[in-house]
């Protein structure tokens, strides 16, 4: 089921077809997810869900429709478009921020692997995420950091399968 | 004292007379942790220790002095020395995923503590480090976010009584 | 700073003057946080904020405002009023089951004192939340538990002050 | 080694063949599980763990029993006869209750899907589930809301390949 | 008073009257808890719990008899009649392996300094304790290991006094 | 890239063909870690590595070295070579303890597999480490002990089809 079907405004397309503005840059670093016509808080969740994760974010949320679409827009509206759109700080250094979270607790590896793949996605270095779960080892202890390596070796598989 | 003879034969001197040599700059951002004469973990995990926690860290190894000194120095050494230390990140961004970390564990409030004024001697903003505890609400949930809201207060506080 | 000067509409009253059209009502357990003229976020959070904390939520979002305002506005408009006030289920089993949830990440007592007398605002007994943090000792462990009781005595105890 | 083997009462047969006295109800929510002849730990607690979880739980245990029998019959004894079986709480917001901290815990996946399972079978409904799945996002994160949706899909699916 | 009357109707006595029947001894090590005439898990469970614990545990069980007077039996005749008691392994290895335990949870320091005491009071040494919370920061990480040589300073200054 | 390459001393060979010098004794229980002419982290690390994990630390560490070399270089130096081979404790107590620490963790499966192969390896016997994990439903919850004991049930199996 797509996420256009769930909603109404023209302003979202429906997820499989939605396309980044910032798909022809080498990243979205640059994107500004705050700017465009669309304001509201699910064009921004959208945009900014587009922006950081493309389709591996739009997939676990058409896959959460079944069951729980009030969470699927949750995740949009409230996550992507309140929280992560936030300007106070750039979507790369939120993104290893979130990657160290996610690390750290250790029970969602499945997060960690769309957040690798979204750091990516918004210009943070393959050496850069490694550096940051490799500090994991101090704070959460190495079992968190092998498991986030190990789960960062699948996600940078993927990315090069992608490429 | 300089951070040279930090780092020489006598070893590291008390903790509680090592001083900052960043202790006048407004903040250490631009502290070259890996240059200097001293090359061994010791001296560069205490220039790290020195130039990301300033006071606050070297207080809470000396504070370990007294049952577990080994501990201490593995602090030092392994964690400031081996870890923080590496050039593949800048410390900013370091400070602002170990508050990320710290503040999703739940369990390490004095730690968050100590990050969160690292956060700052290292260039990060009051504001940047509220986004990073706000965003922690997404992944850990809201009373985590909250607690470590109430733990940057009291840091902050701490900070400005400091100055 | 007050929640009312941080907004605009009528619809929401200085925190600190809100009163629950529950008030006279031994519980809030019928309390249809639904209904009313108020049909957006804010209002409708709020409302259900009111329901089911009184005076304690209302505190710790007031509390947030000076380093987090957004995080207050997103504990009224998301947790309570897109989440918490969904028809899907009543308060009071939402609360039992927030009280055990928050008794078994153990990091989180303040909120558990707060949602402890939340569920009491709505309808539960002290026998029946004990009951849930008894049962925690089985899933999380007993020190869990044990930590639970010892913040629930302490919830039971202000609000036999505040009776 | 089989349950009965490891007991007397003609009450609790091979688990392999144990039938739920509710079978027939639509859900076990009006079991009285603490009536009937067996009243000592061991028989109160099969009836339990049957009332709640039927086969899935009577599987666990039975597959515990080579390695640990004994943890078999703490879950048996102490944690269906002592705790579960307490009277100060029906069954269906037990399970709700302890849905809610499985999710919260995240790393207990497969306790989860049990538990899910042993909601419905005590008279919770599939959207009241998932309503407290959705409640976890605030107080534990998105990723353990996501994770326990995928684990009561999972769940679900298995209820209706056993109608 | 002697175990035996403490498992006996009058019931359990104010726990600051309770004495230990190894209080001459310099350690538990080599109490014999499985022993003596008292075979029932409530004497077992008493026994150990004073082995173990002495006045630190049955202070704990006592003061949760006001609000959970059953978590408090479970506590006796479950935790420590059913499982310390086990023989299969010695007090001292059950009680470091607890402290580890509790530790790395880093939201149960009341207990881990309950249990830290318990480990001295069995035999283990000071430095044997803080072997394995050093060892912890390895799996769990620094912050709950400095956290735990934290309390176990206290542990053993409250040790001291008591002496 | 190779452990072997990484460091210097035919003390230790290639990762893939290194041998227990402990491989005919029952146990490791005996190994004098620190002894030998190696005095520095990496011997005694790599020394205590293969004392207590045989090949299944092996493995892990050289797994490591395509993403992570430095994180695998940390735990042969840091975590065994200056924190597991201290002196203060012996290897089968540490094991044991680290059993503990892990099964409560409940993220670190894989870690715990080993470290039950590891516990074996200096020592322990099944039973002791069953109880180990037995004692884990006390503390940390029943789903934590239910999980290890399956994570042993195939770490038992994996050293049988090894032996």
């Amino acid at each position: 089921m797509s996420i256009a079907s769930s909603s109404t405004a023209a302003e979202h397309p429906p997820a499989d077809t939605v396309r980044s503005p910032y798909a022809d840059a080498g990243t979205n670093a640059d994107a500004d997810i705050t700017a465009g016509p669309g304001t509201d808080r699910r064009a921004r969740g959208l945009r900014t869900l587009d922006a950081v994760t493309a389709n591996a974010g739009t997939t676990v949320v058409a896959g959460l429709r079944d069951l729980a679409p009030d969470l699927a827009d949750f995740i949009v509206d409230f996550a992507y478009g309140d929280v992560i759109a936030r300007p106070g700080l750039d979507l790369r250094t939120r993104q290893l921020a979130t990657v160290a979270t996610l690390a750290a607790l250790g029970h969602a590896q499945p997060q960690l692997a769309v957040h690798i793949q979204g750091a990516l996605n918004v210009g943070a270095t393959r050496a850069e995420i490694i550096e940051v779960l490799l500090q994991t080892a101090v704070y959460a202890g190495f079992p968190a950091a092998i498991n986030a390596i190990n789960t960062a070796r699948r996600a940078f598989a993927e990315a090069d399968g992608a490429g």
